[in-house]
């Protein structure tokens, strides 16, 4: 870096952290009599919402976490998760947002590798963390959330099989709702969250105070100021991708920062999601394209007016088929692209001067693709050998990226994270082209992640399931088009001689599907057909040839 | 501050500076076909400013500016102007806009006290700097702007009665236009403006890059995401506050991170304004009431649509009259306070959600107040000993402020700067209070500035020119109502007993007006009343009785 003359530092008001506890702040100016709505049986203000914030904190406080604490949440997308967004890193603890929809023996990894202080689960997780309490290594405190609280004060919780503080909302009557948040470094880790990628374990992402502000920002001066998603704090906000999944997209901060109203959906039932979007008359949402399929094809939805229903479309690609759907019924739709590393957004579709005028059709063209770059993101296109590659549309290398909100790496993977960033650039593993007009397209993958359900499933992950099955040999799996799920894996299998003609596809299905009921794997995890070769392509340095694999089995 | 838990340092992109070349960079990503227009002598799109920003850049280093260099730039409104505003920051100088309104002693006192490297010129104010060459310390360089050059390229340039390096146009056209702008620490500082406030000599106030982004992010927050003044992108913006002044009150920042249409007026011309204004259908912009009340009042403005007008008012208060008169012209006005040592926003009328159904006289009284508190600003008030007051919209005292774009003091002037910074807060000098709805009024003024036609005359200063004249004993000025310039100054004078009989009011009003003729004094600094008294209202503690003397003057 240059040198250059610095401002001097005169006032302890130098800095302004750029903290969480700054977006919580602006809620109680502009319109704090604003809702924030929990699936029809919890509401409150922003004034409420700051004095259960405040409540929360002394609750931690109370309970001896300390500043750099990490703090588990397992729950169903709620006004108490939102809470602990602002509670949690406005304390100086650390939020880690754990994926409920990994195995057991994932979750268990997770909560081990971050050494979760405590962690709050509501009452339908508890099964799981039963199953791995014995092998959960730090000394970790349980704060039980229940939704039965809401609809009789008196509702009996259950008594889980590990010892607990209490319920959450009986905790929270007994702290007072004076608190004032501190000011600290804005480096400080805020969040952390595990993503699934492409080789074994889950890999955990952390975010900093300074990086989700900025994240903040990017999408408020996008979504506002560019209106790429033309909103305001006039729209109703309710999400459906859920907030353990790179906190929503970061959306519930900016949705917080700016007022909305808001509408926490607990568990994605489409006849339930497509009556509270009606009956809220909600107008922002985010989620997978099958989500976005599930509702607007339920009962509810078709006597349901969603004509101004704006919907972030992200995780897979959004297929014409579905946005035309979509479209006729009046939502506004359009597609992203980001990663749980990058915090997550990297672009969103956006409409310039020159496509105000599109036909229907043309306009489309545009949703569906990976989007326009963000404000403060930089992407660029590499070769094999780093070299930039001209936007020109048509140049085809890895995308690379760069700006305010990266993860820094991989918790505790210091090889992974050096295989994340390389020259200054994050590599984002996927591999596209970039136009002129900043327009992204991806055109696959360099590693061969499967996308079903907005679930990210490593192949390499089904390799390793399938190979651990007696009598099977070398191994293959791939993602095909699915109508309904996006993707879905298909396996390749040479089987070893003694087995040729005793082992069938179903009976390889047979096990895995034990493995599913006895809660190991995931069911999208077992591939939708077993195909039996006698030999797997291969590249000529000797790897698998996906590519090839992909081309014969769509054929 | 208290311990908490860092993210480590992995990447060179960990900092991700907030820089003014970051906005830059975004105006090429969404619009940048659209243009930016100098009087309808000059247009040129987004593509195009870039490049000669980078142009600018290289002539820069070509006349071997180095970083931490401070250029001073003497322009009207213009797109040269605008070009400094990126180029200089960017390079890693320091932008000097110098008040051209001050008096050429003024001027020259703040060129050596910043000691500018380089000075670009505009032909109309070559006679100030000749007036006061021989005076300028640095080893200044010069640089012609001209008008001229727009309209015929072979247009004679002024003789200089100081040697320049040449005109920009054509220094510009021999640059190249590739230039990599640097990363550096975005504490760094980028621009400085001397502020005349309520003592003798002009006071610099001092932004580094990540204040001024963060005024950006605060002020598009606000108006985008807040709809306070609602605006986006699709907006024309022209400024009607000096570029000169607090960067004009940040909103070219705003405007070119945005990709706005952008309109530069050069001088203030009222018919000329109008014309702009229904030429190119602007949208946005702010001035101080004076220049408002020019506008409408104009010929042109009789015979112009401006129902599409969105005008932010600060600088002095906006009188329920003139906001009356231009909302019957379908103008949106919108009042705002802030300071030179605030970047300058600190507040902007906002209707809540509560405030929508208003009728109209009431919608305006909100409209003409201080407004409410602007996104990441805290503004307090606090009594004489210090202590916080209440925000109950009645207790009064003096507005403190803390934020992410305060000046961190005077350059050059630590025992200044120590007053102005007390305690973590920045001290306004104004009296006011903040109501429930952070909602601000402000009632006085802790010094006695007169607010005359958009400018702040320190009445110590009137004071201070009156004392020195013959005959004069002692003397009071203060400011009071004037229907045209907001404020006109008033003097009482306690003549020297020898002089009782022979000096009129009219003959020291003489003598000031050929200090005004000579230069030495600006015409606003010439009283309009001067009474003389044989008595000076004092207070209790022997101080002049502003208050008093107002209240008396008025009745």
């Amino acid at each position: 870096m240059i040198q250059t003359r610095l401002i001097p530092r005169t006032s302890s008001a130098y800095d302004s952290p750029l903290l969480i506890k700054t977006l919580l702040a602006q809620t109680l100016k502009y319109n704090p009599q604003r809702e924030i709505i929990y699936r029809n049986i919890f509401r409150m203000n922003y004034f409420e919402f700051n004095c259960r914030v405040r409540r929360l904190a002394n609750l931690f406080s109370n309970l001896g976490i300390k500043p750099g604490d990490m703090i588990g949440v397992m729950d169903w997308d709620s006004h108490r998760y939102l809470e602990c967004f602002f509670a949690v890193p406005a304390y100086g603890a650390i939020l880690h947002t754990i994926n409920v929809r990994l195995s057991p023996a994932q979750i268990l990894y997770t909560i081990n590798h971050a050494e979760d202080k405590i962690i709050l689960v509501h009452e339908d997780f508890a099964p799981i963390l039963e199953a791995i309490k014995d092998k959960i290594t730090a000394d970790t405190k349980f704060i039980i959330l229940s939704d039965k609280v809401y609809e009789d004060k008196n509702a009996e919780i259950i008594k889980t099989g590990f010892p607990s503080e209490g319920e959450y909302e009986n905790l929270l009557s007994r702290q007072s709702e004076l608190y004032e948040f501190p000011d600290f470094d804005e480096n400080t880790w805020a969040t952390t969250f595990y993503t699934t990628g492409t080789t074994g374990e889950p890999k955990g992402v952390y975010f900093s105070h300074r990086q989700l502000f900025m994240h903040t920002m990017g999408l408020i001066s996008y979504f506002c100021g560019y209106r790429a998603l033309p909103f305001s704090d006039q729209d109703v906000y309710m999400p459906l991708t859920p907030l353990f999944h790179v906190h929503a997209w970061g959306f519930p901060f900016v949705a917080t920062m700016l007022n909305n109203k808001q509408v926490y959906p607990g568990r994605y039932e489409p006849d339930m999601l497509a009556k509270l979007l009606s009956e809220h008359q909600v107008t922002l949402s985010h989620c997978v394209p099958t989500i976005l399929n599930m509702v607007i094809n339920c009962e509810t939805a078709k006597v349901t007016d969603l004509s101004k229903w704006k919907v972030l479309i992200g995780g897979s690609a959004l297929t014409t088929g579905l946005a035309k759907a979509a479209r006729t019924m009046g939502i506004t739709v359009s597609a992203g692209y980001g990663m749980s590393e990058t915090a997550p957004v990297l672009s969103v579709a956006h409409l310039n001067d020159a496509q105000q005028n599109l036909s229907e059709e043309e306009e489309l063209s545009y949703r569906i693709k990976a989007g326009r770059i963000t404000p403060f993101v930089e992407l660029r296109i590499i070769d094999d050998a780093g070299n930039f590659l001209p936007h020109d549309g048509k140049s085809v290398g890895e995308i690379v990226g760069r700006g305010p909100w990266m993860t820094q790496g991989y918790f505790k993977d210091p090889e992974n994270s050096e295989k994340l960033w390389g020259n200054g650039w994050l590599h984002t593993g996927d591999v596209g082209s970039i136009d002129e007009e900043y327009y992204l397209t991806i055109s696959d993958r360099v590693k061969d992640v499967i996308k079903t359900g907005g679930e990210w499933v490593s192949s390499l992950d089904i390799e390793n399931l399938l190979s651990q099955i007696e009598g099977v040999g070398e191994v293959a799996v791939v993602g095909l088009p699915d109508v309904r799920w996006g993707e879905r894996p298909q396996a390749l299998i040479v089987l070893k001689p003694a087995f040729l003609n005793i082992l069938t596809p179903e009976m390889i299905k047979n096990k895995m599907q034990k493995d599913v009921e006895s809660g190991k794997i995931k069911k999208w995890y077992v591939p939708d057909k077993i195909i039996f070769v006698t030999e797997i392509p291969k590249t000529s340095v000797g790897k698998i040839d996906k590519k090839k694999i992909r081309k014969e089995l769509s054929e």
